[in-house]
Parts: C-alpha cells; structure tokens; sequence
C-alpha cells in the first residue's frame, strides 16, 4: 500500500499555537490547536505541541508518511533556525531544530510569518506560478514577505521583507520599533485606527466613531462604519490607501513583481482597502510599471492560513532537495 | 593549441559606443569605441561595432574564441532582448538580437548599464561572493541593480532596479520621469547640483560656487570646492547624503543586503558622500539592521567598467547554461 506524504505546518501565535498535517497540494488533513502559554519556556511549548500532533496524528489510521516540519514564527530566522526575543512571548533566543530533533527525526524549517504566507500563495494560492511577487499582511502590524526569480528574499541575515519598517513620514507617528512614520504605523489596523483618531480631532463632522474609546475601536468596526456610509470612516480607508499606495510604488520601483497581494485583517475588508490603494499606488507609479502591476487578495482565506504557510515552507524545501519532485 | 575563450562586451553610450575582449576572470585583453552617431539607425552603429570589432579582434593573432557578446544599454530589457525608446538615441524599439545575429552567431544577452554594473561587481568586483547586494550608480542620474539569492532581480518584466524613482518627496522636484520627488532629482550628479542651487538661494554664506552659472555647473566641481571647505558645497554633500541615506534604509527593510554599492561620478567624490550616506543610512536603520550592511566604493574603476559589466552579463549566462562550468 501507498502511504501519503503529509507534512506537519505549525504556527506560534501569542495566544494560541494552531498546526496542520498538509499534503503536497496544500489540503490540509486535520488539524488542532492549543494555547502557547507565552510565559513558560519554548521548550514546554513544543513538548505539548508533539503529544497533542502525535495524538492526532493517529487517528490518520497508519495510511500515511510524515516527511517534514515546517514553523512559522514572529521573529524567526530562516538561516539561523532560531526565533529571537518575539514579541508577546516570554522567551529570547530558541534554537528552534535542536528541540525539534528530540521528537522528530525529520527535516525542519522556521520562518516568520509573512515569509511562511508568502511561500503559502506560491505553491497553495493566489501566487501559484508567479515568480516575482511581494506579499503584505495587514495585521496588527505590517509584514512582508518577497520573492525574486520564484525564491523567497531572506537578504543576507535571513530578516528581508520588512517593507511595514519603510519610512512614509520621518517626523511621523511613534511606530513600536523606536523610530518614526514606519509605514505599519499608517497601514495596518493599528494603523488605520490611529488615522481614525487623527481624522476625528482634525475634522467636525458627525461620526458614529466618536463614540467609542481607542483601546476598543477594531479595524472591522472602522469597516462596518465605511459600509454604513460613515464620511470619517470612508476618509481613514482613502487615507491608508495613499500612504499604502505611495509606499507600495516603491517597492515596485525596487522589484517590478507580477502582483501585491494582500493579506491578514485589514485585507479582508475588500474594495474599501483595495480600491484607494490601487489608485494611489497607480497614481506614484513610473511609468514603465503603470497598469502592469495586479493588486491581488489572499486565496489561502480558509482559517488555517498561517499553518498552511508553514507546511508549503517545508514543502518547498523538500522540493528543492529534489528528493520529493514537485507534482501537480 | 588550447584557445582562450573571451566574450565581446559592449557598451552603447549616448555619444560613443565602447567594446572590449574580456576573458572569464574579467580582464579585458583589447579594448577600443567608436562613436555612436545617436541620429543613425541602430542597425548602423551595431554595422560598424561589428567591422571595428573584427578589425582589433585580428590583433589577437587567432589564439583567442569568441564565445558569446554581453551589452549594456539604456533601456534595455534583459527578457525581450529589446533596447525601447532609449534617451539621447533617435531610436524606437531595436530587438537587438536579431541584429546581433546578422553578424554573429554566437548567444546575445542585454540588459541596462546598472544592471550591467552589478553583474559586473558581481562577478569581477567588490560584491565576488555575495549573494544578496544592491548596486547604485550616482550619475546624471541615479541607476540601480539589486541581486538576491545570487541572481539579478528583473521582475516580472524586465524592468527591476529603478531605485532612483523612489518617492523621496511627492512634493519635490521635478523628475524627468514626469512625476515630482524621485531619489535621483537629489541623489545624483544633476541632483547635487540642484541642491547647491538651493543653499545658495536660501542661504546668505559666501561660497566659491556662486561665480559659476548652472549649466555649467558639475559634481566635480562641488566636489573640489568642498576639499577647499567650501561651506555650501559641504552642506550641499551631507543633504545628498541625508536623502540617500534614508531611501537606502528603505532598501535595505526590503531585502538585507549584505551591501551597498556606490558606483559612478559622484561616487569618486569618496568619503564626501560616503561618510554622510553611511551617518544618515545608519540613523533611519530598524534595529536589527544597524551596523550590518556594509556601504563600499565600485572596484570596477579601471575606465571601462561599463564593458566589464556587459561582459559579465554575458559570462554569467554563459555559467548559468552550464557549458561553461565557471572556474577561479
């Protein structure tokens, strides 16, 4: 009997650690949870994640192989296969494949999260065949994640892709990095809740955002206040537009990709975020690129993004080391 | 008798046209231009590259295989083998291969002269065993070539590598590109001169350039008033600086380059502009980039490196097609 590849994608959240058993067209077979504990050592961590995957794993029934580990992270280097001081988690530097090795003999690979997602819509979604593309995800914060010539971009420290730490204003707002006017402190949904506040004090028309307190205004509220035809609320897309739009002609200044695509929270709120951005984004083009560049949604939408991004990144590596060649 | 192997680089100029035979480890054993007569056809002046071409290559006394020809050019693209609309050349579109063919049949690769310059560095020069680097060309304007993973990044189109049309100001000056802002309308040989045109406006101190009218006005000249401590002139070297410093910063968040590359006119002007571009790069930095990225002088200084760099292209394809294993 043939037994079926599967390969194991997980991926570290500050609450909760979600994985996946993943087959090479990216159907992911089962898959489970359970919560991070970001106060204990790595080591807890990954000592409950292999008993909860093991335990799951056999309701597979012995009908299939697994072949390799793949780990998306905040703050993971692919080189150097550690996650270093990530945020919201109490730990500082984990060799992330030393502990792995003390429950599976297999291949392992780490990545942050926006490089995990990118290779996800290169080989499961929105990117299949395209080998030049830049991925955004409109998050808490702005992450990216770039591939040239169909390889992902780790620069020579393995930390390539943060376009969310370009500078939109120099003498702009306090971004979480120490510096100042990053372009995430503009484009995200912190970002976009900022311009909210901002618009509010500047302006004195009517919103029904005037009602609530900073720390409980949310991105799909500021949505739902667009849908309801809110003058601020429209204003703070258009806003976040332009400096997304501005910013992201740079990058295509820098790369010439086939297509952006967008991802995480503030992406999903669909034409109110995209329409501003296409425009603006056309609008600072030179004009070699105008026209050229498509302005794409995630297709990996089904809930499980993130692990599925982990399992295409071992995915990919096997792939690579030819042992496993890539089939359709 | 074993023949050595050489390729024929070419680099197309606005006034002339230069060549050389350069072997694989980039020295070039004959060298020699002609002009290019911008008005002509293309077809003219590739009709006399290649009778000259001939002409000198008989000097080698038939001890030598010509193996391919690699070329630079403004607006050339590297996948359509297309030199478009090129300025100061009366052309439209030249598909350059097929020209080449008339005379050779040997393989033909073009790309764009920073393009060139980097597979130069690449191969020849001080980027010899990087794999992630961006070059930049500081001349009448400013041009760039950016590898990743050891490749040249094209993009989707052929077009990559237009750093000098990043947005600096959206309100700035006015770019040749027809927008208003771009990189190069401050960082480059024209862009300090502007610069120095603004000093002198806004500022009451003496300076040495106030005697010299704009058209006649170059880099080099600032430069040499800035040895003599000319204030303006110096002013005029740390605000170039500040604005190119900042925009490598923006680089370097979307690809962690090992290093950065200062290339061209205004590069010889050495320490003037390194120091303050390094200070400024430097201080725009996130964190996890500070101190890494190494900023370095071309090595390709020997007069005719835009020919090296054609060569190079050429060699490189040549490697890549894995007929000729690359050897040191």
């Amino acid at each position: 009997m043939n037994k079926k590849d599967l390969v194991l994608g997980i991926d570290i959240g500050g609450t909760n650690s979600a994985f996946g058993y993943v087959d090479k067209n990216g159907k992911c077979v089962l898959d489970s949870s359970i919560p991070t504990l970001p106060q204990n050592p790595a080591e807890d961590l990954f000592d409950r994640l292999h008993k909860k995957a093991d335990e799951v794993f056999k309701n597979l029934h012995n009908d299939h192989n697994l072949i390799g580990i793949g780990i998306g992270a905040p703050n993971a280097n692919y080189y150097k296969g550690t996650i270093e001081f990530p945020p919201n988690l109490n730990w500082e530097i984990v060799n992330v494949p030393e502990i792995v090795k003390k429950y599976y003999d297999l291949p392992c690979s780490i990545t942050n999260d926006a490089n995990a997602a990118a290779i996800g819509e290169m080989k499961f979604g929105t990117a299949k065949g395209m080998k030049d593309f830049i991925l955004i995800t409109l998050g808490t914060g702005l992450g990216s994640g770039i591939v040239v010539n169909g390889q992902l971009a780790y620069g020579a420290d393995g930390f390539a892709g943060e376009i969310g730490h370009t500078i939109y204003d120099p003498n702009g707002r306090e971004c979480g990095c120490g510096r100042k006017g990053c372009l995430e402190t503009y484009a995200s949904a912190t970002g976009i809740k900022r311009t909210v506040f901002e618009l509010l004090a500047n302006l004195n028309m009517d919103s029904e955002l005037r009602n609530i307190p900073f720390n409980q205004l949310t991105a799909k509220m500021i949505s739902e206040a667009a849908l309801r035809n809110d003058k601020v609320a429209l204003q703070a897309f258009d806003f976040t537009g332009k400096v997304l739009g501005l910013k992201l002609a740079d990058s295509i200044a820098h790369l010439s990709p086939e297509a952006i695509i967008l991802f995480g929270g503030l992406a999903l709120a669909g034409d109110l975020i995209f329409l501003p951005t296409k425009k603006y984004m056309e609008e600072n083009l030179l004009n070699i690129f105008k026209n050229k560049v498509k302005l794409l949604p995630s297709q990996l939408t089904n809930g499980n993004t993130a692990v599925l991004g982990a399992a295409a990144l071992i995915w990919n590596e096997l792939d690579k080391s030819n042992n496993f060649p890539a089939e359709n």
